[in-house]
């Protein structure tokens, strides 16, 4: 088990692997592991020959400079995990590695996909970021697959996105979300909520069940959302949104398709986003 | 020699060269091949075991449609030129197979690069589509090395950072600038010049030698640019612009350092560019 710094390294350190035809999986992290990640990192490691890890806090795409500031670093701790769930290699770059002086170029992602949700919410640079730093992140390891978690949605629509518009030739792969026992996703940013708060936080995955448990009782749209929104209101939380929409487009949800119900609120100190898809005959178990 | 219409079947021509280790270069056009192209397609054969011409006129690259809809196509002709300067392979994709219904991903660079100059005329999104289209094909071929011709100076400068920034794996290479013998700088839009307007357009290339005449005899850069802005008026011409830059950053040229002279001018129906690059110990022979 190897870090590397630098895309120099990253690539040297390959390319004896590459050469001799081995597939090669990417899990693409800013770090502070939690079992979300390592379920990924396990899953990369079934599926590859190779399993890197990349641990970068990517600057460019926290609207909040405070948010950066407090996102957890643990990088001894990391590697360890990430080495006890298979992984060979990470890449754990400083920002002027990626971001040297005189860079200017952004990835960018236009229209409903990036700057709907979290991209009206968080800024549009946010997904700027994410599809900046996952192209370089891809270019620098050229995965046959990466790995990416299922609760940042919106995250995996847009590097769908991205991937297939500008041809980067490897497989995007999604794992669940992972929870704790009492529902509560897994985030790095949880070890931020005081008690009283992360009990609140529960509101957030109960909301999730309520919708999915209102259609697959047959409500309609309007009134499974409502549904959620009970269930965030007896926390006394009040969502930046709570949206149902199309898993592909994120356009408004049609009858007959599954429906991905995303919600994000801030709880306490700490802003959580979490995610359910909902489909027709077959109603996705929170 | 063959061509392939979609990246899928680019792919799978490239294959085996690849699998073979073989050296692929590519030579990105927009058709219309003329000398200046057949030089880089020359200078490709004589480095790559299997040679790439692209010819796609790339709509997301132009800001004016009257010069999309008037720009020539002449595939027929561009295979056989290219085939005669030893090319193995022509990639010719329609619009839709590099930007499918749903595509919604721009590559842009920000600040002087490609905001000045180019950008400031042409407006911004001119090399965004330029940092696009040259971003997918990279990622389509994958070559070891690409080659760009020296007359769309700014061009070069944008896609150099480009590939630094994304870290595309690939070497960029520059091919001198082909003339007529009268000193005109090949372009396709040449075509589009009547007689009177063709030696009008002489002037620009004039201006560039009085500008490197200027600073080969000890002339400052203001005195300089006078000197080619005379011979401009000549003919009546009013240039977009006449710049002297540093070629790596173009801001302001400064003293003891190479300098990138650009000029733009619109003469009769056309808008043409020519450049030539001055270093102070060697000037180089326009």
């Amino acid at each position: 088990m190897r870090t590397v710094r630098t895309v120099a390294a990253l690539r040297e350190a390959l390319a004896p692997h590459r050469a001799a035809g081995q597939r090669i999986g990417l899990v693409p992290t800013m770090g502070a592991l939690h079992e979300g990640h390592l379920s990924l990192v396990r899953a990369a490691r079934a599926d590859s020959d190779v399993v890197v890890v990349s641990v970068f806090v990517n600057p460019t795409q926290f609207d909040d400079p405070n948010d950066l500031a407090a996102y957890p670093r643990t990088e001894a701790a990391d590697v360890a995990l990430a080495a006890a769930a298979g992984a060979d290699l990470v890449f754990a770059p400083e920002p002027a590695e990626l971001y040297p002086r005189g860079y200017a170029t952004t990835v960018a992602v236009t229209g409903p996909l990036a700057e709907s949700l979290e991209g009206a919410q968080r800024g549009r640079a946010h997904f700027d970021g994410v599809a900046t730093v996952v192209t370089k992140l891809l270019l620098a390891v050229a995965p046959d697959a990466a790995w990416f978690g299922a609760k940042d949605a919106q995250q995996v629509v847009v590097v769908r996105r991205v991937v297939a518009d500008l041809g980067i030739p490897v497989r995007i792969e999604v794992g669940p979300t992972v929870r704790d026992a009492d529902g509560l996703a897994m985030s790095s940013r949880n070890v931020r909520l005081g008690p009283a708060d992360r009990t609140r936080a529960l509101a957030l995955s109960r909301a999730l069940r309520a919708v999915q448990d209102a259609l697959g009782g047959g409500a309609d749209v309007p009134a499974a959302r409502d549904a959620g929104l009970t269930e965030l209101a007896t926390e006394g939380i009040d969502p930046e949104y709570l949206a149902l929409v199309d898993p592909d487009t994120l356009e408004p949800a049609e009858p007959g398709r599954p429906v991905l119900v995303l919600v994000a609120a801030r709880v306490g100190p700490v802003r959580l986003i979490d995610t359910v898809t909902v489909t027709p005959d077959a109603p996705g178990a929170l």
